[in-house]
């Protein structure tokens, strides 16, 4: 691969950059199988709802490759991790265009409609971009002081990042812009996205999750954005445990709290996020003692906390997205 | 040492345990001099805004021996750390009761002293243990669902604990208790907090710091007890960074939020929180990569997210603690 990038075809199969062995070494494993893509989301070595949802595309396409039956397929990868909608998105959309094709023509249509959502999350995310720059560039003092949560940056998609998106286009239009990380325990995506800052020269620097209400007590933060891993209809968004406590003190602080996705992230069907099934990860990602350990890996932030959702279709209100055009 | 102490006298020294090497090894250290007593507060062999205070003023004693100033040995002592108010407040009372006597006799007068400040704290914790145990006992459910921050159980302090204190109480007199166990990053005090509780037989879970508006969202949390460094005339309280975003949730949720602390944790000297010096400790707590980094170690929760101060003399509202005997 000539370039970095998350997920690239290779021939029959799919190359991936492997996310857990980042920020310690850049290594590629390839998919070729259905249950090696499987993996790869499971274990998360891809991650990041846009990112999960076009893996889970090509793992279509390779599973057709083997012959196993699109159904068994379908399930077979929807079962790899519940919260993020972007995976049952992608599926039901492989269903859908698949379905309706005959079984020899599948194959090849299931390599191209992959092609497509990839494509596609690519141009939402750039989109994103743009309609979050006005949010930094409205902001009255340089560096732009922003928090994010998680990793929502490239990494966690096709390409451009959600959450990260705009602040890659506001450095790139030249605006001066500081990023406060959060380390995002226990799985520490934010050495991940502090990482992807380095490597595009944005300035950054790591906190202790714990640190984010201090800072804004100090007034050092004008805006929070974080990616979402699933919108209920009404507004009310699931994202990596620990936004909510954010949105928290965002709101008292007075801090504008973004999120930012695709309109693949938002489930429609989901009437509010009491409906979001929340996923409980392995205890030994936080302890390897014998420590009894509870570890939810999302949280929800209810609409009211959300100054606006940051879309590929403009930033919406997060009590306002019926007016979304699915 | 026959019983686990985390401060004990040892003929001309004192044998802490070493609580940088908790959980995995119960490991003791011995105390000659001034240098090893302020090396020991400051990598944190001791820590606990409590225990802190005693071990300062055995080092006032130690440093006698070997013959340096007084003046010099608080000043050194004083340096180590600069949020936990019990630091200078111990050191306050060495230089009053020594600086009256005569130079010769103060080397037996600081051990005497000494001694006394780490007997007192013992009975204050064991008396906040009996003022905060009606609030578990108030609670309708078992298990009583409390939720702590960092470690404020018996090895912040010369025995019993301070938040913890209501919890063993509570155990010891029957009552179904149930703790849920902030990891507390940067430095995993929280591991601390499940060795002491595994020892006592009180069951407990072990969560990410993350993961305390979830569980208060989701009606798991019925109090919230956490330690103190050091408390300002008015209320506001500064603690273990992360301290400030569980007060949020917890406000948020309905779920009362105290502290428990000795009135020597009490600054009546500082106004408010904003007059409170954080500590701003080294980056590689957070991270030993080149990402640059910011590590303050503590944050202020204002007195008005605070239901109550459990102390010696009994529950105060945090805007009451004027009404508190010095």
């Amino acid at each position: 691969m000539s370039e970095l990038r998350t997920i690239a075809e290779d021939g029959d199969g799919v190359v991936i950059l492997d996310q857990t062995r980042l920020p310690a070494q850049t290594a590629f494993v390839r998919l070729a199988t259905l249950d090696e893509a499987a993996h790869a989301i499971r274990v998360m070595q891809v991650r990041g709802a846009p990112l999960i949802g076009a893996t889970a595309a090509y793992g279509i396409a390779l599973a057709l490759h083997e012959g196993i039956d699109l159904d068994k397929a379908i399930s077979v990868l929807a079962a790899t991790r519940p919260t993020a909608v972007n995976l049952r998105w992608a599926l039901d959309r492989m269903h859908r265009v698949l379905g309706k094709s005959a079984v020899v023509a599948r194959h090849e249509l299931a390599w191209q409609e992959a092609r497509a959502i990839a494509r596609e999350d690519e141009e939402a995310n750039a989109a994103i971009g743009r309609h979050g720059l006005p949010l930094l560039q409205a902001v009255g003092r340089r560096p732009v002081q922003v928090m994010t949560h998680c990793n929502a940056g490239w990494l966690a998609t096709v390409a451009h990042g959600t959450a990260i998106s705009p602040i890659y286009t506001a450095h790139k239009a030249g605006i001066d812009v500081h990023v406060w990380v959060s380390e995002t325990r226990p799985r520490n995506q934010g050495l991940l996205t502090a990482w992807e800052l380095n490597h595009a020269g944005v300035s950054h620097t790591l906190i202790a999750d714990n640190t984010a209400g201090l800072l804004m007590m100090q007034g050092k933060v004008d805006l929070v954005i974080v990616g979402a891993d699933r919108i209920a209809a009404n507004g009310d968004t699931a994202n990596k445990v620990g936004t909510y406590l954010k949105a928290l003190a965002a709101r008292e602080h007075g801090v504008a709290f973004y999120v930012a996705a695709p309109v693949s992230t938002i489930d429609f069907d989901c009437a509010n996020g009491a409906a979001i099934p929340i996923e409980e990860r392995d205890a030994r990602e936080v302890s390897h003692g014998d420590t009894p350990v509870a570890n939810p890996a999302f949280d929800v932030t209810p609409a009211r906390l959300i100054a606006g959702i940051i879309t590929e279709q403009g930033i919406f209100p997060a009590s306002g997205l019926a007016a979304i055009k699915r």
